[in-house]
């Protein structure tokens, strides 16, 4: 671990929330943050100043001898840039990207020689700080001593450090978008909900935080409750009335109702057909 | 508390998970349970059993002299046999239903001199115990003096007790259809896109937890992250392009992330014209 540590400068190329948590994560575990890149000054300054390294807007002054080159960038910009990023600097240092949906053969022939992927599986905000110890960090490399590499690094921050191929990151980045960002926007719209009735969000949270803690020891399709679970049309009838002056929100019920019911009722093979 | 406890004898009409859970929660709390109904003799039996009480299938048998009759029945099953439990019982104790959805005004011409709601908003499972005191309970009652006493008993069980009209917790309960049930919903929906690319749905409890956490601190709106809200076109036909042997999934996705960017862009008057 120490040696790992010591030997191991990382350069961010890249200051989004991602970079941003990784950066202070591996600053806390002792790496040497070099350099942090941006297009924009005042978000490589901001995240510079707080791990400690230098800062660039100009990817021509990206430091030569750093070990490790974490990018991490919106995907769309990431492949846009990716020429530039590593033009003249094929020998340097291992290469790897943050993106769950970026297979590692973007890397193929750009011309760098070590290259793979460093993916956190996690949800990261500006405002709010995570503890990296319970976040599942997937590893991939093109050599094998960098897959170990990139394992000792991870291990560092995590004691959730696993192997994925690329098809398999990319399939764990789908089941993420359900689990997280459409979760998390249920809990919007519940918030949409209880503002035009002037009641406070806060009275979700205990059945947010149960409906969370249920599924560690049941499976999601046994924990279900509900009308839908129930298909009792009353209820959803009332509820969808009550939506009238909601098309969006009124769809979404109507739908997620439907996949509720749909599942409960036939097995998953089934489901899958539908 | 104490008085309460001791004066308020207590029989269930119903058998389910939410009259499994109360049964237990004011046993324990040392309320006597006095009877259980229910249709089926199985599960009357069961729920006796563990709260020390006897046990009908048979509503003409039920208790005369309980001071409170909770009825805990699906919505349905209450509207119809509504008539047959409170037939002959005008003048006895207390009655209150558990339902969030159904207003109290359903007691209004059945004779029934008190009456009112008593609605813990959580989500039961029976495999699984819960905490009451971490429970939101709204109560309602048509006297004064029975909204009070529906409070102390309430306030036997957990900290946070609430009035809520019937409008209101009609809105609640719709909130909690998005908050809990379409949420455990898009758990499952990840956990069957996980069996179907062999992994497991494990590797995700980390990144559930903390999308429930983060709204303890930000509002939903503002934790929301992944490729709808950033409109990342590339990742979200890529994710369809995937979802394409699941055509009830792919709906969801396309009509969540619309949602969510809609939400995001547009100020929230705006969205619930859409």
């Amino acid at each position: 671990m120490e040696n790992v540590v010591k030997n191991t400068s990382v350069v961010f190329v890249g200051a989004g929330n991602l970079a941003t948590h990784l950066a202070r994560a591996l600053h806390k575990a002792g790496f040497r943050i070099q350099q942090v890149y941006s297009r924009t000054e005042e978000a490589a300054r901001v995240l510079a100043k707080c791990v400690d390294a230098g800062f660039t807007t100009d990817l021509e002054a990206l430091s030569a001898d750093a070990a490790l080159y974490i990018v991490s960038l919106k995907d769309a910009a990431f492949t846009e840039l990716l020429p530039e990023i590593v033009a003249g600097r094929e020998h340097q240092g291992m290469w790897v990207h943050t993106a769950g949906s970026i297979p590692m053969s973007v890397w193929k022939n750009s011309g760098v020689e070590r290259y793979g992927v460093f993916y956190p599986m996690q949800t990261f905000s500006k405002q709010r700080e995570v503890d990296f110890s319970q976040i599942p960090l997937f590893v991939e490399a093109n050599r094998p001593s960098d897959v170990q590499m990139l394992k000792e690094i991870a291990g560092c921050l995590t004691t959730k450090v696993m192997e994925a191929d690329s098809e398999q990151r990319k399939s764990l980045h789908l089941a993420a978008v359900f689990a997280c960002n459409f979760t998390n926007h249920m809990y919007a719209l519940t918030e949409e909900l209880l503002q035009k009735y002037n009641l406070p969000f806060d009275v979700m949270l205990p059945l947010i935080d149960e409906t969370a803690r249920k599924v560690h020891e049941l499976h999601p399709k046994n924990a279900q409750t509900g009308p839908a679970v129930r298909y009792d049309e009353n209820v959803m009838n009332a509820h969808l009335r009550m939506l009238e002056g909601e098309p969006c929100m009124q769809e979404i019920y109507k739908l997620i109702s439907q996949s509720i019911h749909i599942l409960d009722k036939k097995n998953n093979d089934e489901y899958h057909k539908l």
